[in-house]
């Protein structure tokens, strides 16, 4: 059966997240329904990531294996034709074949997040659901700062969801940084994998020391401490993106 | 009675457009329910553009007379409260209390309108509703060089609605500037007014040249032709955005 990796972009507005749950529509479900219209097959499409409800994806990397070999743009039209007929928020950007041994989540040697926060009096009509607005003025210097006490090999669970189901709170944080174009800032992370709400907790905890109540320090012993208690407010989902994933042999890994 | 101008964002999808209408809801009519909501007065709102359903603003400028004497900046905060609650898709970015010879419609020294197109083989997940989507590889260079065929003093008949009620078709269109970021696409156009759907139908136009199908000269014959039927097909409301306009005394006029 050939094997092939799809990169997928999707608003996580309307879905329960990427993973099927029985409480709603996913966007693994919604995947998978394409591929089922189109080949008649029932598949298990695995992605690199979970993404939780509301986050959304410009470079979620999926696999599955199909009887036929297609030819990977026509897959590509296909899948994207099923998928805008059954309305979904959800399409793919390409599709190579790609030998059994790879993997969409076990393969990945990068994961490459951003998180958006609009930083502005008014509330947002067009970037509604796609961003989180803060209407206090942010630091984003500061933030910087802050982050940098988080970046290398830690054990993160202050930074990670009661319910993260990883073995290990021990990650190594590759690059978590903070710049800023007009009211929006924008957050970077990469790592060869994430806990549970990581990104979600960095992003509430830097948006305060973005207000001055932490300073770098402070971020830093909130690390330490080893406590969940210690994270700030963990940040909406709405503002969260899954970018890209790197895997052994890319020609162009991210920086 | 004090007069109000001010700065409105807005994503236009749900409404039937600027104006209030039978029809459905209009963004006009929304801005007034706020301000009837918070003041109990029954007031015009008017704004510097009427725009089509499905177009967005970034900044519609609009004007209001209240019986208090707000500070700007309160207005904004609770109109904003207000329009949340509604659940509306409109923002108010800035307001300022002006003298009553400024009206919004009439006061414009120019307005400037952003198209945005994203052309990808892959159909939009997250700017669905908010790009063209074109499917095919569009020759940016190609686009701005037939732009700059329209750009000054014309009779702009072929680029317009044929509802378009303006007295006169003659207009200066003072710039039409076709970038490339990626595979987002931008038309900038800046004039002291436009007739109806003239920058719809300047995309729809240019798109035919980034594809090859017209050259700059056709582009130029079609305007000369005076004649609608030389137009391309309109562009879809959803890539246009009001963007700003400029005011006599504004202490940064755009560029």
């Amino acid at each position: 059966m050939p094997r092939f990796r799809m990169r997928v972009e999707y608003d996580g507005t309307s879905y329960v997240g990427w993973q099927s749950q029985e409480n709603g529509h996913s966007v693994q479900a919604a995947l998978q329904k394409a591929i089922l219209s189109l080949t008649g097959e029932t598949v298990s499409v695995r992605g690199a990531g979970r993404t939780d409800s509301g986050v959304h994806a410009r470079g979620q990397v999926v696999h599955a294996d199909l009887s036929r070999d297609w030819q990977p743009f026509k897959l590509r039209n296909a899948l994207n034709a099923h998928l805008m007929m059954a309305n979904e928020k959800v399409a793919v950007i390409d599709v190579m074949q790609v030998d059994e041994t790879f993997d969409a989540r076990f393969s990945a040697i990068k994961r490459h997040y951003l998180y958006r926060i609009i930083s502005r009096p008014s509330p947002l009509a067009i970037e509604a659901g796609q961003a989180w607005w803060v209407s206090k003025t942010l630091d984003h210097e500061a933030m910087h700062a802050a982050a940098q006490t988080l970046v290398g090999h830690h054990d993160f669970t202050t930074f990670r969801s009661v319910h993260c189901q990883a073995k290990s709170p021990m990650r190594t944080l590759d690059r978590l940084d903070v710049t800023r174009h007009g009211d929006l800032i924008e957050i970077r992370a990469t790592a060869q994998s994430f806990l549970h709400n990581q990104i979600r907790s960095f992003a509430g905890t830097l948006k305060l020391a973005g207000e001055g109540k932490m300073t770098p320090d402070d971020v830093r012993a909130a690390l330490e401490a080893r406590d969940r208690k210690a994270c700030g407010p963990v940040a909406p989902p709405q503002g969260l993106y899954f970018m890209q994933v790197d895997y052994p042999g890319d020609a162009e890994p991210a920086t």
